[in-house]
């Protein structure tokens, strides 16, 4: 609980109306999407603009109090779990559209703006956002820009990072800094602007960001490729990318994921299908009737035993959107559902699904596969049940080995989600101990009281190492 | 000069034959392709492999001696001049590409092979490495992403960070670190591959890159359109943007740069027009027409008074090398060739370029520009004489105020050379005093001994700062 003074200061910054601290306003900070994790805050506090946040922050830093600076709160790897307790700030205030630069092609927002409507007001003017986290439809930028988040089209246009030209942060010493621009180029000094991107909120408070937009794709066409089994889904893949085609989407489901979701949309999902890949291009109307006639070929070539097209925009859009649905879909069969973020090169792909099913098989859980074949970004998904301590055992040992596999292969921990609390017995293994400790050193340059979303990506890891889980 | 010691240390290190510390020798370590910047180092050391780098950082490291990895030495910011003497690393034994993978889109190079090789390489295949610094032909890809070189493709493809995935790194201490790999998508700690991309050599030793590939572009038309003024020429370039085409390159010149490349390069240059606009666009047949045609159309209605466009490969490689070598025929007017690369959001173009010729009127320098018009990114050039002390205390003049000028128009003191020594006191304006503590931190927490590239970057300047020249 917080102190009656620091309250005061706190309302006195922000307002009296900005500041909650009763359990039951708290009770909605004190978890995120992600499953088996939760703490209770102190207070949550809705700064107005950039000088509050510095004062909030330079109030904290002098009283060693945790900030936790938390958007929709969408992310899956306990990034925003008050761990420590401490300050949960939001960004209802600070949710503005600030600038639409049509001249150089940026928008200036803060970090309360939804993601969606970013995407939206965009379109409207024939320009583009591309990252499109599951979540667009409820997360905000601010969340997207420390998680980095990913998306479908990260094979053709990248990630959040990508899209991200300029912050303003306020640092843990509450100073305010502005890095980056509305500039294409720029080298002057270290890359902070990618530092704070995918940072968790462990280095500063994001208030403000200048994105890049792009020219709006003029069309585009969905196709659907059904295999009756996962190796020709694969190759395919390789054979796409082999003949130098992009597709703005490449996404592959399992038999079991495609169930689920058929279930959930009721679209007429092929479900008798082994492995399903559901494949867009985006661009000019002769390059996307090129590219997806040359995709149709290259599909059936490696063993598609049915390809269809979308017909109409609208049954495009229910694909992606049934697509989108997995997480949702797969929720409602089991308690808990636990959905990771293997990564591997992208030719890695058929290995990495047959270890993930072995592994499922050897310790007896139930993982549904599905995932963005074209960057090699695997969502395997657990349907289990956190009451269950025996099962959740096997359950964490399976990802343990699912990830250390995921390494082995030249992959990566966590492609999209983060680190935060759920990755952080794994990290090592990506990033070696000589890695994790320029990271710590990092941290610790900037934030030498550890007041910025303690207990994530870099704590020292209070469970067992996955190393020695076997 | 090496005591004798530390000398057999070296040779014990990487072999005799490998150390060279004789005056004649390493007079050519002394400067590089900055002018008026020049420094001896101590001895020169190729290393062969990364063991033998982390040997010899470990080493210089107890012993508190400087470190300047040097590719060929063709930046623009003195960054590899060795300021305070000690050792110049040179990577003439790890200049190997050690894999293409066309599977996923990669090549991993050591850091002394030539830019050049890459883009050649990746184009025997049909695949393509955009960046292409001005030096591509001679410059090594560990001095590119050492400076995040940018180039001529910045515009519609980015610049080296957007094509490095992942790194080895030989930190300060001696510790080898392996950062991303090939994935469009990780997000494990902090983006460490992006923090060493243009941090200059002060935070650690490049010792490997696995670098991105893309399909390369099935054609391209290159344009010449003619201005009486400037102003029409920055407002085509805005017309361009606006109609929504990205093209490939977008380079502006200025009267006297074009009539000094075609004294050099003698391909017919319009010399008569006050404003060139050089533009290629790529892509797939059909777009490429398109573009084109919109573009000469955007040309004409902007009142460019004439507009040609290349009828032959050879005929648009001769326009594109006649731009590449502006630096070089600009450099024989006069003994000192000045040239800066003061960046501005794209629309700031027209007020950037005015105020460049008032300052120069000021001073009474003789200022040339040309740059990528596309991105911003201009390439003011100065042509003095270095031994007349009087007229280049007059260039530093014009030029702090050339960055002055940018930085208020939301622009950059460097888009693409880095700050080296060169821009050490101007970095201020840009990033601030926050800024450059959070940066000097990070460079403590790194290298605490400060042995990597000293004296650039972050070092305090010890001339007076720009805004004090005034």
């Amino acid at each position: 609980m917080l102190a009656k003074e620091l309250k005061a200061k706190l309302q006195d910054i922000v307002g009296a109306e900005n500041v909650e601290d009763d359990n039951a306003s708290l009770l909605a900070y004190s978890y995120d999407a992600t499953a088996r994790f939760q703490a209770m805050p102190d207070a949550m506090v809705a700064p107005r603009n950039k000088t509050e946040v510095a004062a909030i922050v330079k109030l904290c830093n002098d009283h060693r109090i945790p900030i936790i600076a938390r958007g929709s709160g969408t992310n899956l790897c306990a990034g925003t779990t008050p761990a420590s307790g401490g300050i949960v700030l939001t960004f209802k205030h600070m949710n503005r559209i600030l600038e639409i630069d049509e001249e150089n092609l940026t928008m200036t927002v803060e970090p309360g703006v939804f993601t969606k409507d970013i995407f939206d007001t965009a379109q409207e003017i024939g320009l583009f956002y591309p990252p499109d986290p599951g979540s667009m439809h409820i997360s905000q930028i601010g969340g997207n820009i420390s998680e980095n988040s990913g998306g479908l089209r990260g094979l053709k246009y990248g990630v959040t990072r990508d899209y991200v030209l300029g912050l303003e942060v306020v640092l843990p010493n509450g100073e305010i800094i502005r890095t980056g621009g509305k500039l294409a180029k720029d080298v002057a000094g270290y890359d902070l602007t990618r530092l704070f991107v995918g940072s968790e909120g462990t280095l500063g408070v994001i208030t403000e960001a200048i994105l890049k937009l792009i020219p709006q794709p003029e069309t585009k066409k969905t196709m659907l490729a059904l295999y009756h089994n996962l190796d020709a889904a694969a190759e395919t893949v390789s054979a796409i990318i082999a003949n130098r085609i992009i597709p703005a989407t490449l996404e592959f489901l399992d038999q079991a994921t495609v169930k689920v979701v058929e279930d959930f949309a009721k679209i007429g999902l092929p479900t008798e299908a082994k492995a399903v890949l559901l494949i867009e291009q985006d661009g000019a109307p002769e390059v996307v009737e090129r590219d997806a006639e040359k995709i149709v070929k290259l599909c059936k070539e490696n063993h598609a035993f049915d390809v269809q097209i979308a017909k109409t925009d609208e049954q495009a859009e229910q694909l992606m959107t049934a697509r989108r649905s997995a997480l949702s879909a797969l929720s409602r069969l089991k308690p808990t559902t636990i959905l990771e973020d293997a990564t591997v090169p992208r030719s890695q792909i058929p290995k990495m699904v047959k270890a993930i099913t072995e592994i499922a098989e050897k310790y007896q859980v139930t993982i549904c596969t599905f995932g963005h074949a074209g960057d090699g970004n695997l969502h395997p998904t657990c349907l289990t049940d956190a009451r269950n301590t025996e099962e959740i055992a096997l359950v964490e040992k399976a990802f343990a080995e699912i990830f250390e596999k995921a390494v082995a292969l030249g992959g990566t921990i966590t492609g999209e989600h983060g680190v935060g609390m759920m990755k952080l017995p794994y990290l090592h293994l990506k990033a070696g101990e000589a890695g994790i400790a320029a990271m710590q050193n990092i941290k610790k340059a900037l934030d030498p009281n550890g007041i910025m979303n303690p207990g994530k990506m870099l704590a020292i890891a209070e469970k067992e190492k996955a190393g020695d889980l076997q």
